[in-house]
C-alpha cells in the first residue's frame, strides 16, 4: 500500500484522484473542465495510439484532418444531432478582432463537416468506400469534469466512413467494434461485452449505436468505445450522394466509430491497486526498470557497467527498458516510483547478483514474494519476454475473473433493486423495456442499461422491469 | 508535364494549387482559412512527425498535452506577447449554452498556459531542465490564406522547456534548431539556412528568434521552423521560480521552438516540377510503386504472382510499397497517377520482364529515359534501398544546387532593387539596419530580412542600406 494512495475499498474514486497524481498522469488545468495530461499519462495514450493506429490501417484506413471549426449552421442539418449536441458546445463568436457573421462550433465530433467533403469528393461508386479515420482533440461542455473519464476538451480518434449499401457500412460498423474489442483484450488487457446500445443511450443521428463496455475495479461499467451504423441520415442532411452503376444517384450508407483518452482511464481502474498503476506490458511506457545497487566506488562501476549491458541488450531487442542511475535517491525510493507508476517488471542488479550473472527480478501484477524471480544474463532476454508476456495475460485473466464474479442475474425490479443496494457489478436481465422505464430505472438506482450483448444464446423470457415478452437479455451496471 | 499542372515558369502559385489538387494533398473547406488534410498530404505530415518525434526524444524529450482554451487574462499577461498576438484570436464567449465569465482564447500558441503549469509542477533544480514537446492544432487568424502555408488553423509541435540558466536555456534553443536543420537536410531532402532574426521578425515575448529558411523552386524563401530563447520573460510573467542549491529563488530560463504542417509546403515548392510532387524517399508514403502489366488471364496470373512475391519481399525488410492491382485503369493511368504523387520509384513488371527475370524501374527524379534502369530478382532488395538513398542524396543536391545559383549579393540597396526586381533568390548583404529600415524595404520591395546567418566568416562591411559598419552579413529574400 502506497502513501498518499487512499485504498480502493476505502474510497474508489479517492484512489482513482490519488493514483493519477502520485503516478504524474494528468493535473488540473486553470480552464474549468479541460485538464492537463502529463508526459507519463500522455506516454500511456501514445501507446494506445499505436496500437489502434496500426490496427486501423491494418483494415484498410487512412488518416486524415478536417477543420476543429464547424458552421453552426452545419451542426443544425441533422435534427437528432443539434438536439444531442446543442447543450455540450464551445461557440467561437469573434475572430481575427471581429464578430463573426456566422458562429463557429468547436467540434464535439466531425460527421457534419466529414459529409460537407464527402459530398465534394463523392461522384460515383469507384470512390466507395471511403474509410477515413482523423486523430483529434473535441470539445463537449462538461459540467462534472473527473480526469480522463470526462472532460470539457479530449483527446480521440473518429472513423468516418461512407459505403455504397447498408450492408457494407453494417458490416464496417461491426468489424471496427470488433477492432475495439481486440485492442481492448490483447493490448489493453481489459475484457469487454460488445453489444448494442437502446434507443435512449444511441449517439445523437446513427441508427444504431454499438459499444464495448468494462467493468472497472468498483464494479462500474466504463463505456469504452463506440460503433454507430448512421444509415443514411447525415447523407440526406448534406446530400452526400453517388452514381451507381445503373447511373442512378443513391445516397452513401455512413458509420463512424470513435475512442477516446478515456481509454488510460479504463487503464487505471481495470488494472489498478492499493500501491498504483499495474500496467499491461503491450501499453506501459516502461516495460522493465532496471535499479543498480550499490554501496562502493567500486561496486558502483562494476554494476553500472553490467546495468548499461544489459540496458542495451533488452532496448536492441525492442523492450522498453530505463535503467534507472539517478544518484540522488535510495533504491527504496527508486522501487516505490516505479510501483506507483505500474512498471510490469522490476529488475534489481547488485553486486551479489553480479557475482551470480543474475538479475533479481519482481513482477507488478504479483503480490509480495509471490512477485519475486532471478534471472540468469544468459537467458535475460528470452526470460524477460516471456515474463511480459505472462504479465499480460495474468492481468487479462484477473479482469476477467473477476467481471465474472460481479455479474448476476435479476429476474425482477425488485430482485434487482434489492441486490444492487449493496451490490455492485453487472447485472444480467431480461429486457424490452422502453426509454421511459430505462429513465425511471436510472432516476431510482442509478443504473443503466449499459448494451444488449451480441454474444447470447437465443432465448426469451419476461422483462425484468414491464414483464412483457423479452427476446434479449441485456447488461444493467451502474455507469461512469 | 501533366494535364492540369500550370508550369511553374508560367505562374508558379498557380502550379502549387494544382499540384494540391491534383496529388489530393489538401482541400479548401467551408470554413474561411481552414483547410481539409487529405489522406496524401496528411501520410506525408505523418512521416514528418515521426521523423520529429523520434529526434526529440532522442534529445530527452517527453511529450505532454495542453488545455487548447487559454483564458484571455493569461495571453494578456507578457506585454509583447498579447501585443503580437491579439489580432489574429479566436476568441469562445459561450459554453455549455451560457455566456462564460471570462472568455477562452484558442490557443496560437501555448507558452502562457505552459508556464502556468510549470510553476506548479517546478519547485526546485531538481525538476530541471523540463523538457516538453506538445503535438497539437493551433489557431491564428489568416486573412490571406494559403493551403499548407498560411492556415487559420493548422498543425504543429511546440516545444518547451525551463532550464536553471541562462546558458543551458540558450544551448538548448540552439540544439533544436540543429535538430530541425538535421531533419530538414536528412530527412526532408531540404538545404536550409539556421539563422538569427532581426528584432522586427522574432516571436513575440522572445528574447531572440533563431530559424531554418529555406529557397523554394521559385526563389521565395519559407520560414521553416522556429528556435527561441524566452529569457525570463514569460517566467516572470508567471512567477516560475525554483529554489537553487543555496535556497534561493531564481526565474527559469525558458526556450520554446516549432514547426508545422507548413512543411509539407515546403517539400512541395522544394522538390515539385512540372510533372507534380517529386518526394525525397524518407518522407513518400508510398516509396515504391509495382505497376503489372499484362493482357491475357495466364499473363496476370504469373505477373501478379510475381508482383505480390515483390511486394512482400520488399515490405518485409521495410520499404513502403504499393501495388497498384487496380484492373479498373490501364497501366498509363497508373504512371500518371503516382507520377503526381512524387512516388520515387516506379517498377513496371510485364511478361517479357518477368522472362528476364528483372523489373523495369523509373526514378521519379530524374528526366525521360534518364530515369529508367531495370534491377534483377536476385538483388531486388539491396538495389532498391539504394536507388532509394541515390533518390535521397540526389533531391538534397539538386536543391542545394539551386540554391546557391540563386543566391547573389548586393553592396548597396540600389544594386540590391535593380537586380532583384528582375531576379528572385536570396540576396546577401551587410546588415546593421533598424526596424524602420526593414520596413522601407518591404515597402519598398517586398523583400524582408531573413535571417543573420549563424554560419559566416567574421567581418565587417557597410550596411547595404544604411551605409554604417556592419559586423554581419544578412540573407534578404521574398517570403512566404
Amino acid at each position: 500500500m502506497a502513501e498518499n494512495i487512499t485504498s480502493q475499498k476505502q474510497d474508489f474514486a479517492q484512489w482513482y484522484q490519488d493514483v493519477i497524481r502520485e503516478a504524474e498522469l494528468a493535473d488540473s488545468s486553470p480552464v474549468r473542465g479541460c485538464m492537463v495530461i502529463r508526459p507519463y499519462g500522455y506516454a500511456i495514450w501514445e501507446r494506445i495510439q499505436d496500437s489502434l493506429d496500426a490496427r486501423f490501417k491494418a483494415t484498410g484506413h487512412e488518416n486524415a484532418y478536417f477543420p476543429m471549426f464547424i458552421p453552426q449552421s452545419f451542426i443544425q442539418k441533422e435534427a437528432e444531432h443539434v438536439e444531442g449536441f446543442a447543450p455540450e458546445l464551445a461557440i467561437v463568436t469573434h475572430g481575427g478582432g471581429k464578430q463573426l457573421e456566422e458562429p463557429l462550433v468547436v467540434r464535439p465530433t466531425s460527421e457534419t463537416i466529414i459529409n460537407h467533403m464527402f459530398s465534394k469528393w463523392i461522384g460515383s461508386y469507384r470512390d466507395l468506400p471511403m474509410l477515413l479515420n482523423q486523430w483529434a482533440n473535441v470539445v463537449r461542455w462538461e459540467m462534472r469534469p473527473r480526469a480522463f473519464l470526462r472532460t470539457t476538451e479530449f483527446l480521440w480518434q473518429e472513423g468516418h466512413t461512407a459505403h455504397a449499401t447498408e450492408a457494407e457500412a453494417r458490416a464496417e460498423t461491426m468489424r471496427m467494434l470488433g477492432v475495439y474489442r481486440d485492442f481492448a483484450h490483447e493490448n489493453a488487457a481489459i475484457p469487454v461485452i460488445p453489444g448494442r446500445k437502446t434507443d435512449r443511450e444511441k449517439f445523437a443521428g446513427a441508427v444504431e449505436t454499438y459499444s464495448i463496455e468494462a467493468m472497472m475495479g468498483n464494479g462500474w461499467a466504463l463505456q469504452s468505445g463506440t460503433s454507430h451504423y448512421l444509415g443514411t441520415n447525415f447523407a440526406k442532411a448534406f446530400n452526400t450522394r453517388y452514381l451507381d452503376e445503373n447511373n442512378e444517384q443513391q445516397f452513401v450508407h455512413q458509420s463512424s466509430w470513435g475512442v477516446s483518452t478515456r481509454l488510460v482511464g479504463a487503464v487505471i481502474m481495470v488494472h489498478g491497486d492499493d500501491s498504483g498503476l499495474r500496467l499491461p506490458p503491450d501499453l506501459a511506457p516502461v516495460q522493465v526498470v532496471l535499479v543498480p545497487i550499490h554501496k562502493t566506488d567500486s561496486e558502483r562501476e562494476q554494476v553500472m557497467s553490467a546495468a548499461c549491458r544489459i540496458r542495451d541488450e533488452l532496448a536492441g531487442a525492442g523492450v522498453r527498458v530505463r535503467l534507472d542511475d539517478r544518484t540522488t535517491v535510495s533504491p527504496g525510493f527508486k522501487f516505490n516510483h516505479w510501483e506507483v507508476r505500474g512498471v510490469p517488471l522490476r529488475f534489481e542488479l547488485g553486486p551479489r547478483d553480479l557475482a551470480s550473472r543474475v538479475v533479481t527480478g519482481s513482477a507488478r501484477n504479483r503480490p509480495g514474494r509471490d512477485a519475486k524471480f532471478t534471472i540468469g544474463f544468459d537467458s535475460l532476454l528470452a526470460e524477460t519476454t516471456a515474463k511480459l508476456r505472462t504479465i499480460q495475460d495474468e492481468l487479462l485473466d484477473e479482469a476477467r475473473s473477476r467481471q465474472d464474479s460481479m455479474t448476476w442475474e435479476a429476474a425482477t425490479y425488485d430482485e434487482f433493486k434489492a441486490r444492487f443496494e449493496s451490490e455492485s457489478g453487472f447485472c444480467q436481465v431480461w429486457w424490452n423495456g422502453s426509454s421511459e422505464d430505462e429513465e425511471r430505472l436510472q432516476q431510482e438506482t442509478k443504473a443503466t442499461i449499459r448494451c444488449i450483448p451480441l454474444d447470447q444464446e437465443p432465448g426469451e423470457g419476461p422483462c425484468f422491469m414491464t414483464g412483457g415478452k423479452a427476446v434479449h437479455r441485456a447488461i444493467v451496471a451502474r455507469a461512469y
